[in-house]
């Protein structure tokens, strides 16, 4: 995704910035109970006090810490009025009231976007006459034709072909259609790159890697905006219109955060504090995987397991608010006429049996090669786009991998529909009025047919045409998605995942069906499949493969396997679905531990401290620590004998965002922890409305002035922007507990000691650095988990 | 419940031990290159190391750093050999055979208390005839009857009174039955009470406070043990069967964990590890719930939203799996006949509608208001019961409840049957075919009666005899509950607050039934109630209430919407839970934060951080501190000046867990904690075995050993069991992050420094103390949260 070229390079310039981050004077001093809150005293002076730099770390303990101020602040004032009182509740049920918001549009934007790209999918192949908005299933919903088969050629809907020449058959109109087939996806993904390339970079990719780093604490200026989301809904429905191998799931969670972001500001506890700010957002990220795929208990332990860094459990039940007003609103929508939340909503009648594991595990194998193999191969691959010329024509990029697609998926009726209708059908068990190819069964004519109990019967001549139609549509999607993915448009990985696992489980399912059917006196069949029984359901190895390979891609495994629960509506399926997912993420973690977002995170280098990298090394803070044994000494200030002139030299040569301050250079006893930003701007402001303080004036961070001589300018009192309880470890610390506490706490530094003496400063980014080496070094120690 | 006197008095004992926890050396030190694992070097002279005395806290970040070194070291033999490797891979699948082991344990114990328990409470009433074993439906199962009332009726199953004189009805039947069931009562609670009271006094109460307790860090030696599972599932049988208010799944959770704790010791990596332990017990406690409400994915948002302190990702998916486990055993048992996990599973078929949520709201107003009110009525009671000469006397408080509850239950038959089934009663909807008296409606002879789709009629005579019965079995329920929860028997309040809620629900679904009946042109029912239509489901206002008063009780938020949507089954019924779970939650919350298990903590002064609990107050971390202003100073080691006999002395004079160690006490630099235990051994083990170690040795806990004259004796080197990295804070950090602090990692102690000089100690009981000081002198800060 190619706005990262530019966050990288401005994340490098930051570099060395980064890596001495400042702890902010805003806890509370002892000052508390004479001038009042320090936060009060800072507002004025220093405008910016509390808010972070772009690509800048936040600090979490800070954040609550003011957020407890804040609320401190209301609930003494809401005992003086009745007004104050109001307030306060207002202030208390803020967070519902977003909730709901969020909930409401995320839902209204998933219908938009259902519909938009339903009527667009459409128009790649024909219009309706009657009405041009109406996609080709609202066309002929009124068409009086029974079966699916039939409605499908209902008369108001006409192919590009019939309608510019009027022959809907022949070779001429198959040219046709096939030509304007491509010039529409051309048109939608040049459409989609040129919006995304002009007004909104940050629109690209599925968005979860950046909402990952973003939820654990890095600020991307911008990533969330109203402009993001303006351009990511629009671009969106371009995107998967154009038929490229790509879904809406992984992009519409960022869709949901930028609502998030969006109704944040509405309120200043979230607008004012990123700590907060981030809650709401982890919550937002719940209600786009609710409104995703239908599922908001799935959403809920989706943004729980997979994006969120920080979740109180007063976020648990919030997200769940959201996600299910979400799924409401988008029920309420009804994009697909049918009150189910997804195209690919299934309910299975018949049951499983145990020997059915061996082909479901099978498919958690499939499953779990399958991710290794994209993940190694789109890494390799979106290298190569950063690395070299590539990434230089990003719209070229798009065209040409959109002619490709679009050329190659038409001839193919399993590639030339949408993505998701393909599961759909794939997911769905053949009921006795399907006509699709997939339900061309040999019926036996004496047989009565009940609805929903059709025994399994022998394949007749379409199921063998689809099955060679599906491997050839299977070898496709996974080529074509390792391309499509990372590609300047936004683009999400599930339902192609999906895709992949669906086609090769319904082909496993088939197999396994003809096989009971024509050899049901074998001996793996005998005990649970007489003839005449339907014992094997093909539309659930589709979506146990499905589970299979979208567990190998991303490691989902608690909220993968709910969120299929929740698309079945059975506990009955559960079993399978497990089987396959916990299959599928063993294979794929013993070649590697990373899901394709923590892979981009890696590749685009972001300051992400995962939750779940163990860390096993047995260093200790001394090896992490900066200086290192050959470096200058660590840049420090005296608690009362440095000069403004030297503060400002030490400034101006380093660029370090903090600052330790010590008792003395002598004794090295740590105090507390400046801000470079502060000190800049405390400085500044002494310098125009103090008198008296110049160049050689002492600065003093000690309660009572220094003795100076009567000579002396008067000194520089700064105790008030120091940080006075800056979190220490000595030197002896284990790195493992160093690790725990950064990821824990969301430090962004942390000072070393020993005996009381400073010795150094370790960085979030420093731990990070220390982790990569490691694991390099011993990738092998961490395969046992 | 009893036991906790004893344990009370205990802890009390240990007060001041529990003040000054200290911190192992387990951690790495410098040593770590040359001699090897400290662990190694420990494991021999002190066979205790790492082990935790009864009612002390554990050290989260020291367990945690114990299995990274145990980890390390299977990890770095595995390349010796081929069986070393095969050791390293069942060591890493120890933990899902575990998982594996507690779902079938509990699922089949769950499984027998179910079948057992339907066969006692029946047993109460009569006898099968045809097989005594036989419970009530078991043994009218092949009876030839078609309705309900009927079946119920055959002649295998004989009353008690039947059997003995011959007369199946009359007063003197009536009398007779009466009798006997108070008497099977009487026994049954008799029964429980003395196992309880002889053989294991942890199996009374619902557990549920303790495993909390247990699971942040606390260690209550045997209240997992095998004594105690096996007796809390005999106790809990009888408790349940003599008809008592009592429900079967509190306890269950508890049976889990003991199953979880059982299991624990098979593996060495999790029965010497406390923190690893209690990752087990986390799951098992999903398990737990999984059978009792046959809701895997409720029972793990159970899990890790109301018991577990730390429930690290890798825990969530093992707790799904043996929360699957677990809920298939059970189904395989199929203790219900039914293919269902609980009694009360229910699918309803009709939609709710937008109206109806008034009387949803409704329902959770009253399950807060019932929350509260038996929180603080059941607080109240067992206070009197803990300070009077009540608590003296269990078994005859145990016989005197059940006696009253038996003569008072007998004549209703909504309290007479099991509390289980009368819910399950309550949930149902009134299908054509029921023939109870709450479906006594009056049928329009006209009308053809489709099975699924019942319009809604007009109540008959039954109908509003079961109301009357239903008011008074409410109030009989609400006043009894409050006396039996805490008795020491095995009790859930699960059950007998559902009941409470199906029982009030249920009377406002007839209600609004009635009046949408009989005022369908009313505006309110106008538009979505039309005459002849089924629009009020009465069943599910039952489900409503149920969930409004567990939430009231307990304050579950998602778990418990997910554990009642499992119940359902379609995420149809979501919202109008969810409605009455928030506003029950806000009400009972707007009356005091805490839920029922926490305030049993509190009423056993159980040492729990709770993590939902917000400090916010503006205290710093020296006004908590250790020693206070007029205290004696702080009992420290100096690195190199202190002898053998001072140690002593200090040991024996003081009770504190741990020192820690300074420089010289003028400069008071802290270098690092040594535990009281560790040096007890090593200082005895040096006295056996270390020549010229006596008591004028000096003990030095520097790499070198200090200057010493030559007429002084050997010195004593301690620096192996000094902890190097004990955790600082300044002086003047805020309470709130040390109480952060202290949760997010798991500390049992912080020293407090000021510029690297040594102030003081923070432990996890200073911390709570000053917490519980702060709530009540300003209780309403905490409210609006």
């Amino acid at each position: 995704c190619d706005f990262l070229f530019f966050l990288e390079s401005r994340y490098l310039s930051f570099d060395d910035v980064l890596t001495w981050s400042g702890v902010s004077a805003a806890t509370p001093t002892e000052e508390m109970n004479g001038a009042g809150n320090l936060m009060d005293f800072l507002d004025e002076p220093f405008p910016d006090v509390g808010t972070y730099e772009d690509f800048h770390t936040i600090d979490w303990l800070r954040e609550k810490s003011r957020d407890t101020d804040r609320h401190r602040k209301i609930t003494s004032k809401s005992k003086e009025s009745m007004w104050e009182l109001i307030k306060s509740l207002l202030d208390a049920w803020s967070g519902w009231v977003v909730m709901l918001l969020i909930g409401l549009l995320s839902g209204t934007l998933a219908g938009v976007i259902d519909l938009a790209v339903d009527w667009m999918t459409d128009l790649k192949e024909g219009v309706c006459l009657s009405a041009f908005w109406y996609s080709h299933e609202q066309c002929c919903w009124t068409s009086n034709e029974t079966t699916f088969d039939d409605r499908d050629k209902c008369p108001q809907w006409q192919k590009w072909a019939e309608l510019m020449t009027g022959h809907a058959e022949g070779a001429g109109a198959y040219v046709l259609n096939y030509f304007l087939y491509v010039l529409w996806a051309l048109l939608f993904s040049f459409l989609a790159v040129s919006l995304v390339r002009v007004f909104a970079p940050y629109a690209c990719g599925s968005g979860i890697p950046e909402i990952k780093t973003i939820l654990s604490g890095f600020i991307i200026r911008g990533y969330l905006g109203k402009w993001t989301l303006l351009i990511k809904t629009v671009t969106l429905v371009l995107a998967v219109s154009s038929g490229l191998s790509l879904g809406k799931e992984g992009p519409l969670v960022h869709v949901a955060c930028c609502c998030g972001n969006l109704f944040c500001s509405l309120f200043s506890k979230y607008s004012k504090n990123e700590g907060k700010r981030r809650e709401v957002l982890s919550a937002a990220a719940a209600a786009g995987v609710s409104v995703a795929f239908g599922a908001p208990i799935g959403g809920v332990l989706f943004s729980l397991e997979e994006v969120s860094y920080y979740f109180p459990l007063k976020t648990l039940w919030r997200s769940f608010f959201a996600a299910l007003v979400a799924a409401f609103t988008l029920r309420s929508i009804n994009p697909f006429g049918n009150s189910r939340l997804v195209l690919f909503y299934v309910e299975y009648h018949t049951p499983w049996y145990m020997a059915e594991l061996v082909p479901f595990i099978l498919l958690g194998v499939f499953g779990g090669l399958w991710g290794t193999l994209f993940i190694r191969a789109n890494i390799a691959w979106c290298r190569r786009r950063k690395t070299t010329q590539l990434g230089k024509y990003p719209v070229l990029e798009v065209i040409a991998v959109t002619g490709i697609t679009a050329v190659l998926a038409y001839p193919n009726p399993y590639t030339r529909r949408s993505t998701s209708e393909l599961i759909s059908e794939l997911f769905n068990d053949c009921g006795a009025l399907e006509s699709s190819q997939l339900c061309d069964y040999i019926n036996n004519p004496n047989m009565s047919r009940p609805v929903d109990d059709i025994p399994d019967r022998p394949a007749g001549p379409g199921v063998y045409n689809a099955l060679w139609q599906l491997a050839l549509a299977l070898i496709f999607k996974i080529v074509i998605t390792i391309f499509t993915f990372g590609m300047k448009i936004p683009s999400g990985l599930f339902i192609p995942s999906m895709a992949v696992g669906a086609i090769a489980g319904r082909i496993v399912g088939i197999a396994v069906e003809q096989m009971a059917y024509h050899h049901h006196d074998w001996i793996i069949f005998k005990n649970w499949c007489r003839p005449g029984a339907d014992c094997v359901t093909p539309g659930l190895y589709a979506m146990v493969g499905a589970a299979a390979c979208l567990g190998g891609v991303t490691r989902m495994t608690v909220s993968l396997v709910v969120i299929m629960f929740e698309l079945t509506g059975g506990l009955e399926y559960i079993v399978p679905l497990m089987a396959a997912a916990v299959t599928s993420k063993w294979v794929a973690d013993a070649f590697g531990k990373e899901g394709i977002y923590e892979s981009h995170i890696q590749l685009n280098g972001y300051p992400y401290l995962d939750v779940r990298d163990e860390f096993t090394h047995r260093t200790l803070a001394t090896d992490v620590m900066r200086p290192r044994r050959n470096d200058p000494p660590l840049a420090v200030l005296t608690q009362d004998s440095t000069t403004v002139e030297d503060v400002e030299t030490l400034i101006k040569d380093t660029d370090y965002n903090g600052f330790p301050v010590v008792v003395s250079r002598e004794s090295e006893r740590l105090i507390g922890f400046v801000q470079r930003r502060d000190l800049t701007l405390a400085i500044k402001n002494a310098r125009q409305k103090q008198d008296g303080v110049v160049s050689s004036s002492v600065v003093y961070f000690t309660e009572d002035a220094p003795q100076l001589l009567a000579s002396n300018p008067q000194p520089l009192k700064l105790r008030r922007i120091l940080n006075l309880s800056p979190f220490t470890v000595t030197d002896h610390t284990p790195m493992e507990t160093v690790v725990d506490i950064f990821r824990k706490l969301g430090l962004r530094q942390c000072l070393v000691t020993r005996s009381g003496r400073l010795l150094g400063i370790i960085t979030k980014k420093d731990v990070l650095r220390h982790m990569a080496q490691m694991m390099n070094q011993d990738p092998e120690s961490i395969m046992f988990n």
